[in-house]
């Protein structure tokens, strides 16, 4: 097995995150899942962005978390991504970056409003803002732990990862995700742009309060689940 | 009829609003009409820009609402783009989008004020804010009802839709239009730059009041109406 | 004749202006002045940046203001920058921008206070607003009125204008001028840079106070007069 | 001598400050030191990037502090490099720029706090700002005073430049260094950036307190020292 369309497609999404603008230096990776191999691939650690190449995107199994394929050392947020696969059934696509705006809110650890539909569009209500690490958590299996905090925190509050694919950790940044690592990418790049977004509102009003909640239906649904109205129809014009 | 001239002024169009930066993923579409022929032209729903070929534009009749050319689902805001030309008589194009600045005003649910000549170039007056929609008609026909928002708002204050061509519909976004489809787009362009200005004004002296009025005619006049200087002659040098 | 080398100084310098990103549409302008031909060159009005040719640039009389070359209108500020020629008698190139972190605080009617040595390089002190224009004065000859408030705030002030190349006009924006064509769009670029720190420092810290005196002059004297040490010398490896 | 890989190293570096939009006009060096050669190399003073090849990168000596190779005059900033490479032995390279945002906080004065993980992958703690300088020190060897105000603040406070790799010149703007010139450049990009979360955390939430010191522990000891996991292992895959 040599992976290559999911390394081509990860390879793609990794570069997608540097067109976008969301990553600066080297922080930033994306990783697909398919789960009937029962692997995920993910950027290698530390590899400038230029000079990355299809072949160098390692594949991991998703149940022992160790490579099955590439001659490189993964990202070393790769048991985050090993975490999240491995808890959100329905999630084949994950993105870590440091994009400026959502960092910002993250290390202000604050959860990003819905404050408009564009927000709504993409997220089910606030980008929550997950549990802080314990010092113990911090020192041990610190990526794996990440992971942890952000599955306890979906769980705990009974959210949709694919209603709500984001998450803040605090003081660190932003994880997005989607059903595919194309819809993860598109999520990460929604996601910059309403923190974005949401930085001007609360300086233009500081009062601004959240999204009328039937307009918040009317744009998630309108966009997700069995009523979409929005794009082009499977197998359509194009 | 193929619109060839319609389709490809559209598709112009809606490629300036991402060359401007106004768009993000595939938030913004712009539409033109013909009313001679009865009908306008729009963007499909959900394509990359990267993609979009000027055959792609969808062309609607402007009385039925109904596809009359075109393979691919027309933008889920083709509704309101129809209301507005419909009621706005004076109007030919129609620019929608989520840029970030002019999003954020729409998000605060404020106007945006007239502070300067910037603004004043463009808009004869602050930048209104629409009313906000009820809950019976976002779960109606919104797109319409958006428009018809819109149109209510500048009929009640008796606004000319030449002298402000642009609405901020509550946390939602900008609409903008204009007396060519080039003109919408210039219309949307201006409302964003001065829309981020108007936020770094507000951080510099949150008491900066509105322009001299009289400045503020000096400038939309020099520009706009019979009087108007701006610019090279008709059949001039270019 | 035919002022190619002045046309196309003042040509790449309205380029200039866009790839610096101080242009929005077609707010912009530079011109540059020859005053052993007694004339000045400046941008043709409202014509795409795209489109503009060397040979598009419109020269006009210092004496008369009346074009004396070139087939196309010229500027609609050219009045302007016409006064500031005859006033500043050291100035041989001016620029006018929308730029709108300049125009911001043109907006918010404060001068730009010296709060680094960035501004200590271009700037000899805080970046001054003019007065405002009576109701008159903007309802009669506007654009030269315009030249006249910062000469005359100039002159009230006893600046020098190569030592302060720039006014805010308020509620408007910026002008910048320098002792070449050049050197006014670098002036331009500095002002908008200088402008947009400034707003960060405010945001930082609100009680940030200006450059220490001493400090401010050895950085604007090490750029500029008879002790400057930057730079490559005149007649050097370059 | 020729020291051309070193000129290629430092030519590098300095394009690679324009590419990552840290500098604006002519406002940045970079330098590289070859310590077995006695030597540093940098940018010439006042010269455009544009135009910039690797033979114009002046040499000077460590010992002497003047010119060994090149026709043009270095840097007017080149006392400080020299200074920060005299007194800080682990350091290779020496960047200057005016970045916007850490510029403001230089001008305000103030440190910027270590409030997330991106800030903790560089810098281990606050970046600090540096004594001012008297009217005598400013009056006097400007440049190398300027790089003794550093080094007095990393001794007092005794800092390891490497676990600290920038700081704020107060009023100024930042320096940045690291144990290779194209360290420095990344140190400069990782500045900036942090510099700018920083300002959006502050917007977000002005109460955001500073990183869970076993975080800042655990992200800068995992990219550098003995224990760092991060990258790919030397002689590795690449």
């Amino acid at each position: 097995m040599d992976y290559a369309d999911l390394r081509e497609s990860v390879f793609e999404a990794n570069r997608a995150l540097v067109r976008e603008g969301l990553v600066t230096l080297t922080w930033g990776n994306a990783s697909g899942a398919d789960r009937a191999s029962g692997v995920f691939a993910i950027k290698p650690s530390g590899v400038d962005y230029e000079a990355l190449r299809p072949e160098d995107i390692v594949v991991l199994s998703l149940e022992t978390g160790k490579p099955v394929r590439g001659a490189m050392k993964p990202s070393s947020d790769a048991a985050t991504h090993l975490h999240l696969y491995r808890h959100f059934a329905s999630v084949l696509g994950v993105v870590h970056t440091h994009s400026p705006f959502a960092t910002a809110w993250a290390q202000a650890g604050r959860e990003i409003p819905c404050l408009g539909t564009t927000h709504a569009d993409h997220f089910h209500g606030p980008v929550p803002v997950v549990r802080a690490l314990t010092s113990a958590e911090i020192r041990g299996d610190y990526e794996a732990n990440t992971g942890a905090a952000i599955v306890e925190s979906f769980s705990a509050r009974g959210l949709d990862p694919l209603a709500r694919p984001a998450a803040l950790v605090p003081g660190h940044g932003p994880f997005a995700w989607g059903a595919t690592v194309r819809q993860a990418v598109d999520n990460a790049v929604a996601l910059e742009a309403v923190a974005r977004m949401a930085v001007w509102t609360r300086v233009i009003g500081g009062d601004a309060g959240p999204l009328d909640p039937v307009l918040l239906d009317r744009h998630f649904l309108r966009k997700h689940g069995p009523g979409a109205t929005y794009g082009q129809p499977e197998g359509g014009a194009r």
